[in-house]
């Protein structure tokens, strides 16, 4: 359980979302709303989305409040009456919240989160919402993707420099260490969630003494212990050698080089034939670490080829999601007043009501099929419900999970989905269906607003 | 001139960062680096950037500070000495830089900004400034392409739910200002830049009321000068008929509609029908305005279709820059303790030594060609020279120009900016070339590289 400190987000949020609930007071409609979030479709070719982003969901609505400075500014804009106003200066966020787990896996239209409040709370809370889960579940998956195709080598989060904002920066090394990640360059990220930092040196650092081999001594003369060299701002191969050579000195005073950096080029070749230069030398110990423009795609490729690489920096193709940096996912109305809404426009048809999902698996553990259904349906059978009820009453229900929890989380689930929907390219869709009650409930309003709609 | 408060982001960098600084001042480098920050290559088919993103470094830099919080994490992680920690307790940004302004247009190779500084404080900073400078430059050339491909229609910029995190919504709403967007959704962008507001409804609001009409009805009791109907939610030409009913009451009341919202489908064709639903109904003052998974070239499309369409909500996909989601761009040392510096590693050869860029115009005022030189080389022609120094000693040198001002600022050029380089796709080459005085210089130093390193 978390204080309840002021969020500097308030006016983080869509306009309309304060227009539309201004309106809804005005006409005095203050009944449940349920809102779903989740993605209709995933990018072509992949089956899985990693969930993301809860904690700071749930924080924002804890601590939800306007601020004067906030009220100041929506009353000088001349949209809101004095009773809107007045109202936003008492508001909290009331609702109650159903969510799946962060670390746990999504599959296209099941829902991520479920909040339930009177319609203006859930509606003004929806942009904040859908930025946070967005952001850190299209990159959780990216990084899952990434840690896959490197078949268990270690991974560093080296986006920062790249990262849409400040903001991304903490929260893409927040996401890539639940999805494996070993550790990020982004300080900040280190001092907020406690994830372990990394880093090498950069070319700046080797162009600024008049010979390469004289940045690798001062170097290893400030870590001797935590030296990575950077072998490339000139010849790679010279760059090894010389690399070399300052080993064997740190050697002599009981030392030992840690690594050295690939950073362009033909990495498959160039570290077969950097190791030949270490393993000579006589220093097997010696890692090489490799970075520069990776993304699952090359990462595949280098292990594929087996390349003597141990680790890799993954920067801004991870960071962006460079490939599919964004997800259809909306934030849906399914349920007000008591009655369950569906809504109907070209191409998005989207399930009505409040929604379990149960996750199907083989005996062995294997993950096999998901259900869709209405949450109290009461499907009782062998298989586990997704969503867990996380907010009552606008309060956290339980404490927050460790970031060390999640990524276990993940990795437990991870290792229980088959290998085909792993796939890079192609994957196919991961079956999922809908209960007997969500089906019959679907037929019969589609069938009604069918019936209102005249021209189909 | 701002006030210097501490600045939240001193540990927003990368790890390396502060490794090099710590080993560069254990080192007694103290010496003046220059770090020229530019754009190597553009996404294929495209000749320009918008310059972005400087005020946000300028104020960065001015109050850069390490809090006592920051000097305990960054102690309990091992890596640095009490001489260190000592030394950032102190820290001040104190160098100078020199800076392409916001809202100028920027080509391959050109420096945006030079900073000089002794070698520790440049490299403590360039994360920052990648990071704040890289997204706001990628998010103003994706809208510049925008406003290009609407053909003066009006942009509302809709994307803050779904850019990647807080800091990347309020940019992109000050970026896609810069360009030209009228008006943002994100209602925080609009209190921190003072930019327009703007917004409509949402379909939950719709499906919130028992009838499509009683849902427009309700909106124009709550806002009776300034409602937009979204007209999709179930069927649009119906929709649309709604609409026209309630406009027409509206009148009764002495008030207007403005607009009614097309959110999926043809948009050309049902922006067609639409039309003659209103105009049939006399209601030839209310305009049509369209969203939906818009970008450039959906945009020019519409346009060239000449659609009764007068303005757009443009979101997700400009503002994740989606098929250009980050620039190839980099922080290069480019001289050091009086030294040009130059790199070469495969590749990524880059420009030695502190540059300036002469912008060459026509008699007419129109765009010809730009020529990257040494910043004392003295090339007093008739061309205008584009970087101005705009810190020195740590400060901010002038007050910083109004968002307004940097918007007109990109209008005047864009405009002078002949068409060929603003289309689309297949964008020729801005010609941009060497004076003497670099090309001297690079030539010698590319020799001299060649000469110290024996495999080419």
């Amino acid at each position: 359980m978390e204080a309840s400190n002021p969020s500097p987000w308030a006016l983080l949020t869509d306009l309309y979302e304060l227009t539309m609930a201004q309106s809804y007071l005005r006409e005095g409609m203050h009944g449940e709303a349920t809102f779903s979030l989740f993605a209709r479709t995933l990018p072509p070719g992949r089956a899985y989305l990693v969930a993301a982003g809860l904690e700071d969901v749930l924080r924002y609505l804890q601590g939800l409040r306007f601020s004067p400075i906030d009220l100041d500014y929506l009353g000088s804009t001349g949209i809101f009456g004095a009773d809107f106003l007045e109202h936003l200066k008492g508001f909290r966020f009331t609702g109650s919240v159903w969510a799946v787990p962060e670390g746990r896996l999504v599959f296209p239209n099941e829902p991520l989160l479920e909040v339930t409040a009177p319609i203006p709370e859930a509606q003004i809370v929806e942009t904040y919402i859908i930025n946070q889960v967005h952001l850190q579940t299209t990159i959780a998956t990216k990084a899952a993707r990434c840690l896959w195709a490197a078949g268990g080598r270690r991974l560093v989060d080296f986006s920062l420099r790249r990262t849409h904002g400040a903001d991304a920066g903490l929260k893409v090394a927040r996401a890539s260490y639940i999805a494996g990640f070993e550790s990020t360059s982004n300080v900040l990220a280190g001092r907020q969630y406690g994830i372990p930092i990394a880093g090498t040196m950069a070319h700046s650092y080797v162009s600024s003494f008049p010979e390469e081999i004289d940045a690798f001594r001062a170097y290893a003369r400030t870590f001797p212990d935590a030296s990575v060299f950077l072998i490339d701002t000139y010849d790679t191969l010279e760059g090894a050698r010389k690399a070399a050579v300052v080993a064997r000195e740190m050697e002599v005073a009981g030392h030992r080089l840690r690594a050295v950096r690939l950073d362009s080029g033909d990495l498959i070749a160039l570290s077969r034939a950097v190791r030949k230069v270490m393993d000579d030398a006589g220093l097997v110990y010696v890692g090489i670490f490799a970075s520069g423009g990776l993304d699952e795609y090359e990462l595949e490729t280098i292990a594929r080829a087996g390349a003597p690489i141990g680790g890799f920096g993954v920067g801004t193709k991870m960071g962006v999601s460079a490939d599919a940096p964004y997800l259809d996912m909306a934030y849906k109305l399914v349920k007000y007043a008591g009655h369950p809404v569906l809504k109907l426009s070209t191409g998005k048809v989207s399930l009505a009501d409040q929604k379990q999902v149960y996750r199907g698996a083989d005996a062995a553990g294997q993950l096999r099929e998901d259900t869709i259904a209405l949450r109290d349906e009461g499907m009782e059978g062998a298989d586990q419900p997704l969503l867990a009820r996380v907010m009552e009453g606008g309060r956290i229900l339980h404490s927050l999970p460790s970031l060390d929890e999640i990524r276990l989380r993940f990795q437990d689930e991870f290792a229980r989905l088959p290998h085909r929907y792993k796939a890079l390219r192609g994957a196919p869709q991961y079956p999922v269906r809908l209960s007997p009650g969500l089906s019959a409930l679907q037929s019969r309003l589609e069938h009604q607003l069918a019936a209102v709609a005249p021209d189909p």
